[in-house]
């Protein structure tokens, strides 16, 4: 039992941290709860919900995060500064105890010199009143050494036996710029717990990165030198090449167990690829078919003699059981003479919460759509059940659409929009149907936006399946991602801009407001959440 | 000297037999001898060009490699069957003293007992009969032990004893189902070294698939314990999750070397970006934007954090520098006044064989383009060039096309297609202008087909990028994929859809021959492979 205990790995989540912060996949509050929820599904341990100093938007979503989960504890992130991790602790207050702080500075060489400006010596200090600070705010604090892997290791030592000193419960060794080799990563893990006193008291975690492709080895290498919580993040989102995927290390450590001295996670698996199609829906950040675990080709055999082989036993080239991960394949659901019951029982299966408003919207989203598909899939449900979210206000809706193209037709646009009630209708040229679409929305709206990436993919199978559209447009006060789905791939372009649009209207208005400001119209909008803080 | 010698590590490339097998990746011909002239530049040490007796495009695709290569090896598998071995000879002899044949037997209990059903014995007479065989018929031979991570120690040592008696010049250990880990994989190579004798005198490769994120660390575990090879594929493409990814594992190599025992390739970095980019579009497998190295976020920052720091200096947040890797982001290059002179100019710099006739036809799209673009990106051409390449004869091309969608308007598409000379039109209704599309060219062409995956990608930025549309189809004979760009995405997806038509009738008609004279006719048609035969 103790063993048993021992071996245990905790998973910490920073999809919403660091992975939000890869560019092209930043998601908005409603967004950030919806997979903070799929992550309490999931069971991982600890929920980063973000930065809380960095925008008022981050802190609001730190707050609901921290307010509506149950289960994991959920940490946000602090520079060393009073301000940072005092705006941290508020956030995540609400959290009780299961709040967690986590409090970050850089140690290497190249960042003391060239970002930080400031000696050892500095650095010890900054850290020590860093945790200090945090430790009397909430009891939770969790210290990052950034670029860990490229600090001296008795420097390393130094800091880390420092904050261990006063308070902190978890220190995490970040390979900050995924620079580390495995065998090089375990020597440092293992030098600190032969150099740190106390460190055995507290839980070392590994934040690594995959720019060479070695993040889920380094974490793998890190917990057999000691090492008992690896960060990482859903589809290896996160800056440049991502952060160790979760679904990685997680089914690497339940399939290899034997080889890796016996250690497990609680992740309930089956949760896998649900987490994975949300979290790419939501960021906009699509999965590329040969990605380990959830990629479209995970589990497809297309060789005569790999195939051969899995008529005669799967276990000759399958490790894992798709079902193990949740991966049930296109699956035939619904067609469109299904009723409103059976469309609620299965959304309960599929592990929605219903209302009786999103039951309604869905039901008449899906005889729509059955209007147009012979079969609706379960991920068309997906999609259906994510246009209903409650996320930023729709300011500008699509109230008609009219495209004309082809060879020797100058491509043409129509469109009218509704905002608040008014609306506005104009036309315009462009090289295709969508640029035409999208010039069109332009022209109504009077804002000037630049589509920096534009991805489609269908959801479902078939030539009427269910196409999603992700944008990413670039307006005057910076860079905000849409998405939008349809059958009609014009209408699901113009749909995936408005929403960017949208986002980028409501942040705009958002930041000309102070922190305090915002914080508070958004307690006060959000009755349930209120009521949750009174009620503790 | 001799220490640098000893510290090289072969890049064996399978990028064409692997990664062409991942569902959805299929390449033909043209395409492969396309990739197979990139890896040449990339200066891999080995091509694995195809598996020649799966199909009589697959030996032709491999003999067309051994004949216009210059430079690497060039290998064909295949399976310790003679009519194999032979066919493999036959295929890669025109590669000269670079062919080598690749001779494979599944040695796993797992794989003894369900697929080949064979006893120990059996397995290792099969083997040594095929390596006997193959050494009579080349001078270089490689054998692998399918499945050899999960077979036992002694049986696996027993095996490559057996083969290099014979004369067996590369043993290849593969990890066929992605089971290692890299403590088990070191270990398992290093006991290969201590107990088979003469293993010294062979070249020792790995070849790690990526079902557990490992790949690129189970290869590096495998040099250190003596290999000196490394299988792997741009993009990491091949069945399932993938093999190692060239990019990834040489990097690493390249990044870390001073933690890795001074290893070294004789690969040039630079060319990386472009090889990726080129299999990606011919094989219609997207990257991932977080994907290591290649990824569009592999070297983009943006947290603000990040993004003080390399403003700063750049080591701060970036071990690589994309220059390196041959990414230099999107480069603006001509535009609309550019003439004929500067768009050869910068052809010939981006590394394009031109012919009189392919820059007429260049030049031709260039200037389309440019009436439609206000500037002409890297990618750009690079999409014109690909459009330019000798493929499939296109049976069936677009004449005309015109749709009408919008809400409220039932999406309607006119099309006209031109086979032959001969003009058919027709129109069909659908669910969007891309299926109103696809479903007028299936009424035309009297030719059923499914999509199975649909995906667009804007090859660069702007509302006028170009677009590129990956389409798979099943039709009544098998899956087929195809790609086509235009600033129009219901043309795009219209030319996609028709090349992928096109493949399929080429493939029927195709394999309607015997292997025999699929060969003579594809060694008759390709006049400049056979003259560079007769004067071998």
């Amino acid at each position: 039992m103790t063993k048993m205990k021992k071996n245990r790995v905790l998973i910490f989540d920073t999809t919403l941290r660091d992975g939000e912060q890869s560019p092209g996949a930043s998601m908005g509050q409603s967004e950030k709860v919806q997979v903070a929820k799929q992550l309490a599904r999931l069971k991982v341990d600890i929920i980063e919900a973000g930065f809380p100093v960095a925008s008022p938007g981050d802190f609001a979503a730190v707050q609901a995060v921290a307010e509506q989960i149950k289960g994991p504890r959920v940490a946000g992130l602090a520079r060393c500064r009073d301000g940072d991790i005092k705006r941290c602790a508020e956030a995540v207050a609400p959290a009780g105890n299961r709040a967690r702080i986590h409090v970050f500075l850089a140690t290497s060489a190249i960042h003391r010199k060239f970002k930080l400006r400031k000696a050892k010596t500095e650095i010890l200090r900054h850290a020590v009143a860093g945790v200090e600070l945090a430790t009397s705010l909430c009891q939770d604090v969790q210290f990052s050494p950034e670029d860990a892997s490229r600090t001296e290791p008795e420097f390393l030592a130094e800091v880390c036996q420092a904050v261990i000193d006063v308070g902190a419960t978890t220190i995490n060794i970040p390979d900050t710029v995924g620079y580390a080799v495995p065998r090089e990563f375990f020597s440092l893990v293992q030098y600190l717990f032969d150099h740190v006193r106390g460190i055995e008291s507290t839980t070392v975690h590994v934040h690594c990165h995959n720019d060479l492709g070695l993040a889920v080895a380094n974490s793998l290498a890190a917990i057999r030198a000691g090492a008992r919580g690896v960060e990482c993040t859903i589809n290896g989102l996160g800056e440049r090449a991502g952060n160790c995927s979760l679904e990685e290390v997680v089914m690497a450590i339940k399939t290899r167990s034997d080889a890796l001295d016996g250690i497990w996670t609680g992740v309930n698996s089956k949760e896998i690829y649900r987490s994975s199609r949300m979290v790419s829906q939501l960021s906009g950040m699509a999965v590329q078919r040969n990605k380990a675990v959830v990629g479209a080709n995970a589990f497809a055999h297309e060789s005569g003699i790999h195939q051969d082989g899995m008529l005669k036993d799967r276990s000759t080239y399958e490790i894992m059981i798709p079902e193990d991960v949740g991966f049930s394949g296109t699956e035939l659901v619904l067609g469109k003479h299904s009723g409103r019951h059976a469309l609620k029982e299965h959304l309960l299966k599929m592990g929605f919460k219903l209302t009786a408003l999103n039951l309604d919207r869905a039901y008449e989203a899906f005889t729509q759509l059955a209007d147009k598909k012979k079969t609706i899939y379960d991920d068309d449900l997906v999609a259906i059940m994510q246009d209903q979210m409650p996320g930023v206000p729709q300011l500008y809706t699509l109230n008609y659409l009219h495209v004309s193209t082809g060879s020797g037709t100058v491509p043409t646009a129509t469109v009218r929009l509704s905002r608040e009630g008014q609306l506005s209708q104009d036309a315009a040229c462009g090289d295709g149907p969508v640029d035409a679409a999208l010039k069109t929305i332009e022209r109504i709206s009077k804002e000037p936006g630049k589509v920096l990436d534009f991805s489609v993919h269908s959801i479902t199978q078939g030539k009427d399946a269910l196409g999603e559209v992700s944008i990413q447009v670039e307006f005057a006060g910076g860079t905000v991602s849409g998405k939008g789905s349809s059958t009609d791939i014009v209408e699901a372009s113009a749909k995936a801009y408005l929403n960017s649009l949208n986002r980028y209207l409501f942040s705009k208005s958002h930041s000309k407001k102070t922190p305090k400001e915002a914080t508070r119209k958004k307690s006060s909008a959000d009755s349930s959440g209120r009521r949750k803080s009174a009620a503790r």
